[in-house]
């Protein structure tokens, strides 16, 4: 075989690696995550009356609203600072592994809809750090994805979705969301 | 020609691929968006009588300001949750193709200037999904420069620059933001 | 040599370069910053008698609370919206290089703890453009990370961890943060 066929048939087989690479790659980052975690959390509105309970308090309401008791009938304007248990399941009374902490806010006159700023804070043998989110919250939607933006620790550098599930809802005072978060970005 | 030659030949060919190939890389991450969108928005800012028309609150203010006109000279302190539509022109009026949801916040005292949370959320056949934002906007700037920090749906994971212009003010109750999207990281 | 025998001799060289090199991509990409920038900003509340000084305002706070001081025993509930000088040393005197501008909010009922929005914004000739932070502050610990969520300018689509420490705390008006920035992606 002569050194010029030799090198074509080498060239040939180096573009098949790295394009079959390549492609891999592609569809790994699209579509499957590095890494998954199901978690709940729970949130309790202070109404007034349930200050030991409480694990979040309306700081913020328009001009027609006041801050111990979600406003109008879609609670625009309103701004709530949470500190809230994270579970492994659906019961607000198992051991938290974490705190969600942060804000939402609603923000739509019509319907409820929110946009959420906040934090899954770990510090346990099972996980230590932070993930980071940010996004809309369409919540009358059976699903709604918003965006992990950053992480900390076990979750160094991390980006994703995260999709957001209302569990229950019980009044204007607590409601639990399930949400599975989908890592695509790890270090 | 001697096998170790051609080694040496081959091992020069690969150098060669993989630096230009990454150096192409680079050049086009560095300047060149996969995706560009430009939208404009509109912000009716409730001053007490409007209650029909406005798209936004201010829901809080500081210790001297009030919820239904912005406060002192610059603003500082006001912070305001916003549903405003998205338009493909400058028109107010057009059929709005999706909802800027979120909140901004004066925060300088001898200017205009403003720190932006928000996301744009689509729901139409060109358009389905969320894009996430956050940064500084000195408003009195012509442009200004602010990150695209996540995506769902069709802008599943993005990453980019927004540059905001104002393209239209009136009085202290509606203005009119022009946004170009250039999406850098596209999945 | 045959050449059945070079092939697979080159094959194998080929796997252990592409082997390698992402070997040290991921040991690079995972510890070692491509920049790192060390400032500190210095806040000062609001408290109804110092409006010249003050670069903050407590702009919401929970039913119990008022915007002249911080409530309660751990401030839940409370946003403060700031206008911070950055500098390179710990003198609040130092010509400032740039302003951290934001948002905080304490977020729980039992300790210090405050959830973060905000962005260090450049203008000199050292630095152009800005930086955009957010996460978790669990400000009781000596050290906290927390998410570089973008960046524009001379930062363009930057990510990476910031960690601060607090460096003083002067009653409940001035306190002052060193923040070591470490960005994992440069473009």
């Amino acid at each position: 075989m002569g050194s010029t066929k030799l090198l074509l048939v080498l060239f040939c087989l180096l573009l098949i690696i790295s394009s079959s690479s390549a492609a891999h790659k592609k569809k790994m980052q699209a579509r499957k995550p590095c890494k998954r975690l199901v978690f709940y959390f729970h949130d309790i509105i202070y109404n007034g009356k349930n200050a030991r309970n409480a694990t979040s308090a309306i700081v913020s309401a328009p001009a027609w609203g006041n801050r111990t008791l979600l406003s109008g009938k879609s609670h625009f304007g309103d701004v709530v600072v949470f500190d809230d248990p994270i579970t492994l399941d659906n019961n607000l009374h198992s051991t938290p592994i974490g705190r969600a902490q942060g804000f939402y806010l609603y923000d739509k006159k019509e319907t409820f809809t929110a946009w959420l700023g906040f934090s899954f804070v770990f510090n346990s043998t099972a996980h230590k750090g932070s993930i980071n989110f940010a996004g809309a919250d369409p919540l009358m939607n059976k699903t709604r994805d918003i965006s992990v933006i950053g992480g900390t620790g076990d979750f160094f550098m991390a980006r994703g979705i995260a999709t957001l599930m209302t569990d229950a809802f019980e009044g204007e005072v607590y409601f639990r969301l399930c949400v599975d978060i989908k890592l695509y970005e790890c270090w």
